[in-house]
């Protein structure tokens, strides 16, 4: 399939750092008749790594998107990189994983019919039934699994190969309190953003707006993370907050910390579906 | 001594709530002539306790703090208030408690000068000599305790009783970089202010851009609080946040950290000055 | 009617400056019976106003609201001021006037069906037929005003007259692309919110965010106000604002608007509705 | 004069946009030894600008600054180019010009003194004698230009007579309360920094605290640009803002207002003086 000429191509990669990469990576693209739009890159100067984000424009292409990255190998090998090569045209396809909350999910669905996502949501997956009508709305197929009625590791199991079957390429948890056993987590791996309702690493685990409410704090955040083994601990997206006072109860926490939620959890969405998110160790660099 | 008519007194008073108590206690200004000028109340229905802070003018009074204090003993009795009553004229004595970082004594001094504070600053200690010539530009009394002169116990007992003798009501830690015994912090119960690097309870303990930057948050904060014997968990009077990116190096987090240090612990001393914090257990009630 | 015993009360109120006004006013709400959960009170120094809102609760009424209202009188005639007495438990009735764009409709009736307003909302009016479906939704009647088939003048009218039927107390304009006659807005002083998608009183009139992209500014805002019959001068009530950089393009900056604009109304609703808001002149005093 | 090992240097350029252009001006620096440490590039797609800022460092180099510069025309001259070189080392002599307030230039004097900005401040200029003991304090000349003495041509002419004896680059208005002549701003095109205390565009001219509190607006701000012929018309580099309330009098706006000036000015300051700043037309592209 040749490139369309209307898309991007975007190319997100990491590698140990040395002289003139940028120059060499930039010609190879300048030479295969690309126009680069943007471009955006950092040195980790701790541990030496270079990670970089190119997008350009080809006019005429003689080649699809499989001949770039076969031509691309040997200049990858070279540097060691870890990269992805991706067309902003081809939409990722995302799976939203909801609880009984409507918030998240609701501020996903309506940025999307507003065009503000690069993304397919081609399914929602829920332990309860309340937000099918949700779904309903806006035309997207709904599977309830029961957690109660089969073991844990039965439901984990069809539900990965009800992602399979959908080409599911990235999981966003939007307010789903169930937490995902290791060995799904490490099917999707920086492929499963979540929301958390603090600011990280303030008060993970339970009932952080509980817990922000008796310690007293002046502002309240939350927080999105790419989902690993040790939870909460994954790296982070994007953040946050708000102030609060002591006139907030904990009502008032929930109420303004939705806000909070729908808002990060979106522009994480967006960051990650326009292949803006390089991992790094437990920390991400995210090119605004 | 009269009270000064170009003065506000200043009631700061909590109680269980129970009904009347604004009536009640505006009813004991007004009947003493006083005109209020400003009244905050908060009532936390957890614990139903009740939190007022009135300010008011007098015109022309015939009563002396002491004779207020006096009239409205057998009201706060009754209602089993703490409370206290305080002119507006007359400056909190402040000892400010440095190190070798300079920014938030440069903040406070400068900020002093501009009339900012209703405070006296009596009194710099340090346990370094770095900071001497910020004091003497100042013209304030710098007195350097080194502490590895002496054991801990005694260099505290001599600043005890050097705040005694400056008659100090309270003490601000500006990035001090000694924890105050038990001992020494139960002698100024919420009376002595200490700037935090993080945005608490992230990152308790020791060098919290250096953990902030390690865990790779998108926002670095700074906390004011009262210090209680349990480091870092005295109630927060006050928090801020700035926005970082992978960009920032430890470096800019400590730079950035800095702006933030300086407005948050300027915001707290404000506060404290101006009588507008109650204690409500680990938690503050700040009326602004 | 009696008073429903689980209602707050509440009193919005301003007149010139004196002593004694809080003692007085709490006295009299202290008198039959009413525990004051919240009072908060504001001098405006320099035309020495007094504004008060006050909440309370009344275990045993034998009042009715019309009663309270009648028995209050006398106090207000001496005091000149300007003032009304609600309850809690009666909801403001509003009309959204709306044009094409949805998402400040979609955030009103979705907080609304959250709870988060004390709010009937009776009826969405428009000059295009696109949101009628999203009123259908949430079950809301949805009246269709064409305005090229009659004049402004008789439109108007109608307007004016299904507002009556409804018995509509605000009319909140979310987005509506209309500009009401002077004659309109002096039937609802006070009672017309508006959202503006820019910093008030930066860009005004038409197109504010072109107009803020062509100025290169590096903070967009959203402003909300209660209208007059002066186009984008009326009181301001509450107001947010966001950060873009040069990379920001226009469609970015109106879509970053849409969150601000979502959020900066959706706040004013809700201090209007729970009668939190004093027009003083061309300023409001807001008792969040 | 050899470069310094140690140094980066800094390419600031734009262009008409055309493919190729990274590829060709990272060539030009990778065939020269020189390893890019940072590089961001922003497409106006508006005009098809191309703005580009690149910093390397050169681990042996046989080129001095002027060798390099002479290599790159022939480059820059293709590409119809406005463009600068700059070595990091090589400070920025900057004159900051006063009047009375000393808040901003304490701020500078202050950060300069932590190292935070890449400077040398060679000379305060100021029509009033206030604040000469600052300067004196930080041992920086200070020469006062008493405007009522001489005609404000006269002024003008010595003082750019006086900058040009110090070599000058840049010039930092930090609160002075003189207009300079156009004259004057075509001697230091987008080298005079600003700072006005309002939201620009709201507010431009004089007393814009005053005429904030007048209009009633919920937040306050502060912008920092260029100076151009056109008073408070000059591009902006910088923005910041504070909430205010009904509380805020006139004194709090000015105090608030203080400490955002203070930031915003020197981040502006920080931008220039690392060579990250180019102006498009009436914006700028900051590279932050």
């Amino acid at each position: 399939m040749e490139l369309n000429a209307e898309d991007e191509i975007i190319l997100l990669l990491s590698c140990p750092d040395r002289p003139g990469l940028v120059s060499r990576i930039t010609g190879f693209i300048c030479d295969r008749g690309g126009n680069i739009l943007n471009l955006n890159e950092h040195v980790d100067t701790g541990d030496k790594t270079f990670f970089i984000r190119i997008a350009w424009s080809i006019e005429s292409s003689p080649l699809s998107l499989d001949e770039l990255e076969r031509a691309f190998m040997p200049l990858a090998l070279e540097l060691g990189a870890a990269w992805k090569i991706r067309e902003s045209g081809k939409k990722t396809r995302m799976a939203i994983f909801v609880s009984k909350y409507d918030h998240c999910l609701q501020e996903i669905l309506w940025r999307h019919s507003m065009g503000e996502f690069a993304i397919d949501i081609a399914l929602i997956v829920s332990n309860h039934p309340d937000l099918k009508p949700l779904a309903d709305h806006y035309g997207i197929d709904y599977h309830l699994f029961e957690t109660d009625r089969k073991s844990k590791a039965d439901v984990e199991r069809d539900e990965l190969a009800l992602l399979e079957q959908y080409g599911i390429d990235t999981v966003v948890l939007a307010r789903y309190m169930q937490i995902l056993s290791p060995h799904f987590v490490e099917r999707y791996p920086s492929r499963i953003i979540n929301i958390h309702h603090s600011f990280l690493p303030a008060f993970v685990g339970g009932n952080p707006y509980r817990q922000a409410y008796e310690r007293g704090v002046k502002i309240i955040g939350a927080t999105s993370h790419y989902v690993t083994e040790d939870l909460d601990e994954g790296p982070i997206i994007e953040q946050d907050i708000i102030r609060i006072t002591h006139k907030d109860r904990l009502a008032d926490l929930i109420r303004k910390g939705r806000d909070l939620e729908r808002m990060v959890l979106a522009r994480a969405i967006r960051f990650h579906a326009e292949h803006r998110i390089l991992v790094n160790g437990k920390k991400t660099v995210v090119f605004e």
